[in-house]
């Protein structure tokens, strides 16, 4: 049979937030690759699929081995959360095409959107996205903070709503204290801040606050933050926490 | 019965890139509400369900439709093509609540987010969202064409990738091409440039490009276009487009 790869987004979390079309391709497959807590949401379909889990910081391996095991002719899933395409697994997928076996580039390559993790935090808090935004992965891994910061204050200086991705991990503990620190120096202390942990799952939770008081030991590796521009706004609700969105009109001199 | 509104996402035109989740409001709801456009990619039910039409245009007239409708009890889905909380109906209804009738903000109001259109054009090109990126509306029915240019000149400074949304209609053809002048200036000629024309759908269409060549004319309101940042890539691949793809360590100094 000849070979083929399609990169797939589970979604955020719960079952019904991943299409038709991913849970087909998942089913077809003959070889699941990603991250052992992205595998371990795939169901069982009672076919015979072989499952090669593996650790979060192997991407390019990840990707090599997806890659090479396509060219051998099998049907491989490489299995992301949320989109495969926002800080996930497909741009590594193509680093390894662009800087691997030539022939790998005749491969049947597909990605497979999904629910990104920003939209569900979105979801649950209302509609903070509504305005123009930015998205930021804050892990320094790949990149330098000096790119980071100065994303951060073009951002700023934009007033785009913010998301960030990746904001804390045990190995980056502070990174998330300095990004808010950097904005605090560029926006209002009362711009609205979001704390998204487990968004779009059973386990999510959701805390609104200011860039003021925003404490950035609330985030953890699953959770995402989204601080608001000039246009995002806070509706309150009798004896429940307040809707937050951000105006289409948002930027305009008011 | 009590009242409850949903407002859901389709995704980008695909039946199978709903997410269940949605498709199941839509069957649960008695009332739906939406641009006749993403109505008729509804499927009918078999229940006795009320279909509230309407031009595109009327956004906020059409969130307190709905809202008036679940205040009276009914169960309505508002239906957005997309992801609801990106440039569609969230925002509306939110702005409606905020600004109409007190006791809406008791209403039990739910956002289902969808695959966006930024994440289906993505994953046709490849993963050209993959590094740090932007999300902006081209339109000036609701902001400023002096807010959108300093935006764009932010996200430029930051050297984000840049989706564009809405970036031209029959009432605003000349702003697709001010945002690429404005951009000649801040980033090189042979930044990629895509169109991806109805991205998630079977009319899908995607065309590769520079920024020194890029047509404006060749977006219309279904297309969504995508500038790179420094470290969006084109791979070669014979007989076929390249593929396109942002690397994860995009910004830093090579």
């Amino acid at each position: 049979m000849s070979g083929r790869l399609t990169i797939v987004g589970l979604g955020p979390g719960d079952a019904d937030l991943t299409t038709p079309a991913v849970t087909e391709a998942l089913r077809a497959a003959t070889d699941l690759i990603g991250y052992d807590t992205y595998l371990a949401r795939v169901p069982d379909f009672g076919t015979e699929q072989h499952r090669h889990g593996s650790d979060n910081r192997y991407e390019l391996d990840r990707a090599r081995h997806a890659l090479t095991l396509a060219a051998e002719g099998r049907h491989v899933a490489v299995v992301s959360g949320g989109d495969p395409g926002v800080f996930a697994m497909a741009a590594a997928v193509f680093e390894a095409v662009e800087t691997g076996d030539p022939s790998w580039r005749d491969l049947d390559i597909t990605v497979l959107p999904g629910v990104s993790a920003m939209l569900a935090a979105a979801a649950e808090a209302g509609a903070p996205l509504g305005g123009d935004f930015c998205v930021l992965s804050l892990s320094d891994n790949l990149k330098s903070w000096e790119t980071i910061a100065k994303r951060l204050t073009a951002a700023a200086a934009g007033d785009f709503v913010i998301a960030l991705y990746n904001p804390a991990s045990k190995a980056r503990p502070h990174q998330l204290g300095e990004a808010f620190d950097l904005l605090r120096q560029e926006k209002p202390p009362e711009t609205p801040v979001l704390f998204a942990r487990a968004a779009g799952s059973k386990d999510a939770t959701l805390t609104v606050t200011t860039l003021g008081e925003a404490d950035a030991g609330l985030a953890d590796m699953r959770t995402l933050v989204i601080i608001g521009s000039k246009g995002t706004r806070l509706i309150p609700r009798e004896g429940r926490r307040p809707l937050v969105y951000t105006a289409r009109s948002e930027g305009e001199a008011r």
